[in-house]
């Protein structure tokens, strides 16, 4: 089936008009209609064409939400909530029109529990204000998924990042949240106590839910002591494989390593162009430790010592804060070098994930992939987890190009489901991947189309996202 | 509504009969319909009546298990899994009647991926069985409720138990499933990636559901390294606020304790007796630290100063793995210790869990029920994550002391919630707790049923578990 017709959403344009008039009415200001506000709201950071929502509605509440959302019901028109728009699989997209819920004025820190290491957060928190407000607890929460997303939106896709291999992705550090659900209800999935055998987990099922079955406009979150001490470094390497050896022995051995980030050949090219850096040309690992002072040192020195036996080396590594600043900034750019290697161009993210012990021959394969297809694609990994992304770089004026990512990103796809792998690690489905979730979960696919309809039956949550035909 | 009320489970004769048949004629003596063995199918470990099954079959295989779902689900008959019997709630019963599913002889390790850190097990191997077999890779399964359960068991009902404060719970440490759904097709939940955001958590959503939305059949599990070195030992402490105290410092100054467990003074009166060992008899912490020689020395002198902190000690330990043994043995029979406390007892176990910061109300306040109650109950706790066992000593020829019994649990079970907790920390809700799972999650509960209906419309798994009248 094409992809077109796996997101099909009919639209409904007269449930449309009265939401319109309705919405209108009752939040004024806070209801906008216009092009370009509607333009932003779906714009998806991806090559995928923006469908845009008819209206967009910003929330500054629960009770905004479900307002929303009970007028939505009732119409039969399409709810789909927006964050920071940087999602990468079109999730913002309204491929039936509906409307936009704008979640970002619900940007309150609603309370910090020091003594559980928790806090509740409103849906519209990035996760550096999150941070920032943690200041002087000596707390903080660590998932890093690179952009400055809001909570909500890392909830809704499951984010991670580079440092889930030590503190886990947002399944493992979401411990209640608050949605909307579609009949307009409100539930809380679970109390706070750090662990429950309370029925089902309805946590874990909004967690990475994409907006699809209920908004989610709370969210109680784990939190961590700011480590005494952090130690980190860069690490050459001769091959992708040997720099993955390394990896498998680290965790291993069972060092608490705290972010470990491979970056190949050209990669570092392009880190090296943006940066002005002078770091080795052929495949690095990026590794950080926290721990007590004398447990960062243990843990650097170990790494170095693996490291060695692959033929990697040497690892320059320091406690300094400043270098070790400018060194993930480094990392952190990687996107942004990444596009130096070609200018002018435009991107695309893959983010599969492997078990590890197939990392080395997935990136191995994927190179050679590239090669073949004449793309232009430097790789960044999660490595600790098993997960890559190959930033393409195409000219958005090149239809073959495109096609031919298409291709690749296709084959990349099936090359990580065969080795047990998954098409997505941490970006969610949203609509580029819904044609390899049937490849990968098999009959798991219609148990979660039982569940979204058992839900949402009439459809109004996100739909054409996740699930091939989900309003079918 | 009457607690029976909440459980009604309408027997199909004509469909059980009609099942015996074809059961008997497929499965020759792996289906037993003696009255011992449907007896010994629902021992519940509980003063909950036990309701016998009409038959037990013996699966060996994904393929039995199927066939007996799919034979069951024809006939309208229920069908209810069967570990180790060890669970704590009245899962096992068979308020309907109905086919046990003995999943004892399905006790195959399947794989062992020693560089991916995680294994593949048939659901009847237990915990003990699974540590034996990794004996010689370096590897172990953290995961132990005390009981030496099946690891189907164990991920149906979300247990945990001591070291869930360091290595989580069975949420976080199950990779993938395979389960015989009520439909009768078999689903694999997740490929083997570490990470994953490809669509609904099937995984989490089979977690925990006792049985009631499908049959697990294998588990893919994450694996660690076997720590380097274990240093452990025991502090008492003035009170049971000042060991709490101590514990929430210890936890957010970032120390990796592996195990941390309260124990009150009645409970420390019955390990002395039990195990004639000379400790104080007041509330003590028993604790263990994971890591390198110098780490594991480390934690243990930062605890020890914490602990002096708040009036405890002296804190004496050792990394001598004869005397943590001891030491451990004696924490792993406060069951058996509890009992001395009144011969001729029988026992009852509670598991509520709250946050960290209301735990030493939570206890403090249980003790002063239990002593106004006048019931005898000493009380263990996994204090690390707030969880705690109240474990009620009772006249099985009472009929007033299990009434006040029961009145006390009630009263427990409103206390935790109503300080954020929830009433099953690591049991499950099974038939125990259902009258209760309202009180925490409100609507939450409809959802879950609206799940459990989807996917199980004519209610064969498990009924009358976890939910109020899930097959009304």
């Amino acid at each position: 089936m094409a992809l077109a017709d796996l997101q099909t959403v009919v639209r409904n344009d007269v449930g449309i008009a009265a939401v319109l008039g309705i919405l209108k009415q009752r939040f004024g200001d806070r209801f906008q209609t216009g092009h370009a506000i509607r333009e932003q709201h779906a714009h998806t950071t991806t090559y995928i064409p923006s469908q845009l929502p008819d209206g967009v509605a910003f929330a500054q509440s629960t009770a905004d939400v479900q307002a929303i959302v009970q007028v939505c019901g009732e119409h039969r028109v399409p709810v789909i909530p927006f964050g920071t728009g940087t999602s990468l699989e079109g999730h913002v997209n309204a491929p039936g029109g509906g409307i936009s819920i704008d979640m970002m004025q619900m940007d309150k820190v609603l309370a910090v529990h020091a003594e559980d290491l928790d806090c509740t957060v409103e849906a519209g928190v990035t996760r550096e204000a999150l941070n920032t407000h943690l200041r002087d607890t000596g707390l903080f929460f660590p998932i890093d998924p690179g952009a400055n997303a809001s909570l909500g939106g890392m909830t809704s896709t499951r984010a991670s990042g580079t440092n889930a291999v030590r503190y886990g992705t947002m399944r493992e550090n979401v411990l209640s949240l608050k949605a909307v659900m579609p009949d307009g209800r409100v539930v809380t999935t679970a109390k706070r106590a750090r662990k429950s055998s309370a029925g089902y987990d309805l946590t874990r099922l909004l967690v990475g839910s994409e907006g699809t079955l209920g908004v989610i406009t709370e969210i109680t979150l784990k939190l961590y002591g700011i480590p005494q001490a952090i130690s980190g470094g860069v690490c050459p390497f001769p091959s992708v494989e040997a720099a993955c050896n390394a990896v498998i022995m680290t965790i291993q051995m069972g060092v608490p390593v705290a972010r470990i980030e491979l970056i190949n050949s050209l990669g570092m090219r392009g880190i090296n162009n943006y940066s002005k850096l002078g770091f080795a040309e052929t495949p690095c690992l990026f590794v950080e430790f926290h721990g007590t002072d004398e447990g960062v040192r243990e843990q650097a020195e170990t790494f170095g010592e693996i490291a060695a036996e692959h033929g990697g080396g040497p690892f320059s590594w320091t406690e300094v804060a400043e270098e070790r600043a400018k060194l993930w900034k480094a990392r952190h750019d990687a996107y942004w070098a990444g596009l130096t290697l070609r200018p002018g161009c435009t991107s695309l993210s893959t983010d599969v994930c492997v078990p590890i012990s197939r990392l080395a021959q997935c990136i191995t394969e994927t190179e050679e992939d590239i090669a073949r297809a004449g793309l232009i694609a430097p790789i960044v990994g999660h490595v600790g987890d098993g997960n890559f992304h190959v930033l393409v770089l195409m000219d958005p004026a090149n239809a073959q190009e495109i096609e031919a990512t298409e291709a690749f990103v296709a084959r990349l796809n099936m090359r990580a489901i065969g080795m047990e792998g998954t098409c997505t690690g941490e970006h969610g489905v949203g609509q580029g991947k819904i044609a390899f979730l049937p490849h990968e979960l098999g009959p798991g696919v219609d148990y979660m189309r039982a569940i979204k309809t058992a839900l949402d039956p009439h459809g109004i949550m996100n739909p054409g996202k996740v699930l091939p035909n989900a309003i079918m």
